[in-house]
C-alpha cells in the first residue's frame, strides 16, 4: 500500500466533565491523544467549538508522527441517546445539551466524517473488538458507573433500535416500589445498583460512624467518594462499605440475569470504574446472584468477565465503530 | 418461471396440546393444513414420527392443488429455547422433551429440510413479514399465553443470541419479593402477568363469590377459564375480573416499558388470545403503563399494536423463516 493511502481514525468521548480525543492508525494502535474541561454550561456552539480545537490539536500530534496520513473519520462517544441515522443527540443530561445534531455540527466544524454513537455502545464495541469480548458471537457490556449502562454486539454489529441507540439497561424496571431514580421513575436498576447509589449510601455510613476508614479518606460529600476510595475503605475493614457494595454487585447481577434472558450472550463484559477498584469482589457477586437468577437452558452458556480496555473501551471502539460505518454506510434494510 | 420450478414452505406449530402444519405457496398464501393432537407423553421418537405423518398428509392435499410443486422446507416452531446453530430444543416443558434435536429428527423422518425456531420467534417474525409489523425497523413482539414470550426483528433479522433463541421476556425480574415462578425463580414477568395468572386469580375470586358471571359459565377451574370466558365476565359486569386482567396488563406495560428502553423499537406488537379477546381494555391498560414508565428520550418512538395473524402468526412465520434461511444459509460471521 502507497505510504500516501494511510488513513487514521479518531474516537472521541465526550464527557461531563472532560473530553477526551484520541487518534488510532489503522490497525487501531492508539499514536496521540488530548483532553480537555468539557464546560457544557457554555452552550453548544462554544463546545462544538472547543471539541474541534481539540480535534486539531490530537491530529496535529499524529501527523508529526505520520505525515502521509489521512484523517478518515471520528468516532463521537456521546453520554446519552444517540439517533443512529441522524446523529442528534437527544439528551446529554450530564453536559447539559439537549436535541442537537452533533455529529453534523463537528463533521461542519472539523471538516471531517463524524459517525455519533453512545458512549457505553462504543466501549461494549471496543471491548469486542480489542478487549475482553474479542470471538464473542453475542456479547453484552454492563457499565456500572454514575449510571448504569449497556451495551451488545452480535455477530459483530451494533445492537440498535429503529432509530435510537438502545440498551438502556440502567432503567430496567426491578424493584416496583423501590427509590426514586433520576429518570423520573421508581426502581431502575440504577436507583439500586450504580456507583453513585453506593456513595450516596457509604456517605450516609461514613455520617452514622460506621465506616470510620472511609470517613477519614474521603468525609461524607458523594463527590469525593471515588470507586479507589471505597475500595480502600474496605480492604481497612469497612464491612458497612462492603455490604452497600455487595448489595449493589447483587443488584447489577439481577440486571445481568435480565441480560441473558432476553439476549442469550455467550459474554457478559463488566466494566468501569468500580469494578476495575474491586474487581474480585464485584464479580463474585454479580456472578453468584446472575448465575442463580438466569433460567436453566442460559446457565452454563455465558462467561462473566472484566473490562480490559479501561478509560480507553469507549474511545477506541468509537474509533473503530466509525470505521465500521465508513466500510458499510448505508445500513441494511429488510 | 417454469411451472416446474415452484417451490412451496410448510410452518409446523408444535403445541402442548396440538400440533398443526401448513403449506404455503411461494407468495405465503397458505394452500391447506392439518391438525392432531401432540401427545408428547408418548416420547419422542413416537413424536417425530407422527409429526412427518401429519407433514405428508397436508403436503399431500396441497400437491393435489399444485402438482408440479417441491417442498423446500420446513419452519418447526418450537415452545421453549431453540439451539439456532443445531436445531437442538433444550426444554419443551409442554411437550415433555428436553435436548432433543428435533430439526434434525424431522429432516431426516420427512426427508425434507428443517430449520427449528422458536414458536414466539415465529409469531413475531409473522406478524413483521404479514402483519401488524409490517415495515418496522425494529418490531417487538409480546404474546401474553400460558407464559409471556416475546421476540424482535431488527432490520429483517431476527435478533437471536450467541447459540440459543433469546427474549425470554417472561422471565424479566420485575418483583423481588413477586409470587414463585414456574421456572423456580420469584417475580418474573410472567409470574404476574400470564394467563395463567390471571386465571389462577380469577378462579379464586370465583370461589370467594366475587366474580358470579365467570362461575356460572366457567367454575372455578383454571383449565375452564380461558380468555373468552373472561372477556364475556367482564362485558357481564365482572369488576373483580376487570381488576384482575388490568393489573395483569400493568404488569406487561411494565414489560413492554422495560423491552423500549432495551431495544428502543418502533413497533410493538401485543398478541395472544387474551390480547384478541380483549384488544381495547388489554391494549389501553398496556399502553398507560408503557408510556409512564418508558425513559422520556422513547416516549414518542415506538407505536403499540395488536397482532393481526391470530394462531397463524408462529406457523406463518415458521415458513417464511425457512425460506429466509434457505436463501441465507450461512448466518453471518464478524
Amino acid at each position: 500500500m502507497a505510504k500516501n493511502s494511510k488513513v487514521c481514525w479518531a474516537g472521541f468521548d465526550l464527557g461531563g466533565t472532560k473530553m477526551r480525543v484520541a487518534i488510532f492508525d489503522q490497525k487501531f494502535h492508539l499514536l496521540t491523544s488530548a483532553e480537555a474541561k468539557t464546560k457544557g454550561f457554555r452552550g453548544v456552539r462554544n463546545g462544538v467549538r472547543r471539541m474541534a480545537e481539540l480535534l486539531d490539536e490530537a491530529w496535529g500530534a499524529a501527523k508529526a508522527k505520520t505525515p502521509q496520513a489521512r484523517l478518515a473519520g471520528v468516532g463521537l462517544a456521546c453520554p446519552g441517546p444517540v439517533n443512529i441515522r441522524t446523529g442528534v443527540v437527544r439528551e446529554l443530561p450530564n453536559v447539559g445539551w439537549r436535541n442537537v445534531p452533533l455529529a453534523r455540527m463537528l463533521a461542519s466544524a472539523a471538516r471531517v466524517p463524524v459517525v455519533a454513537i453512545n458512549d457505553v455502545d462504543a466501549g461494549t464495541y471496543g471491548e469486542y473488538r480489542f478487549g475482553a469480548g474479542q470471538d464473542g458471537q453475542c456479547v453484552v457490556g454492563i457499565f456500572p458507573g454514575t449510571g448504569v449502562g449497556g451495551g451488545c454486539v452480535v455477530r459483530g454489529e451494533l445492537l440498535v433500535g429503529a432509530e435510537w441507540s438502545a440498551l438502556e439497561i440502567g432503567h430496567l424496571p426491578v424493584q416496583p416500589r423501590g427509590p426514586l431514580c433520576g429518570c423520573g421513575q421508581r426502581g431502575c436498576l440504577e436507583a439500586v445498583a450504580s456507583r453513585m447509589t453506593i456513595a450516596q449510601a457509604s456517605a450516609a455510613a461514613a455520617y452514622r460512624g460506621q465506616a470510620p476508614h472511609l470517613l477519614a479518606e474521603a468525609g461524607t460529600d458523594m463527590q469525593t467518594i471515588r470507586s479507589r476510595a471505597i475500595a480502600r475503605a474496605i480492604a481497612a475493614g469497612d464491612i458497612a462499605i462492603e455490604r452497600i457494595v455487595r448489595d449493589a454487585a447483587g443488584w447489577t447481577g439481577v440486571g445481568v440475569a435480565a441480560m441473558v434472558n432476553l439476549l442469550a450472550p455467550d459474554i457478559v463484559v463488566l466494566g468501569g470504574g468500580l469494578v476495575e477498584a474491586l474487581p474480585k469482589l464485584y464479580l463474585d457477586e454479580v456472578e453468584a446472584t446472575a448465575r442463580k437468577r438466569v433460567m436453566r437452558t442460559y446457565q452454563d452458556t455465558f462467561r462473566l468477565v472484566v473490562a480490559k480496555l479501561g478509560d480507553n473501551a469507549s474511545i477506541t471502539g468509537a474509533a473503530a465503530w466509525a470505521a465500521r460505518m465508513a466500510a458499510v454506510p448505508a445500513r441494511r434494510k429488510k
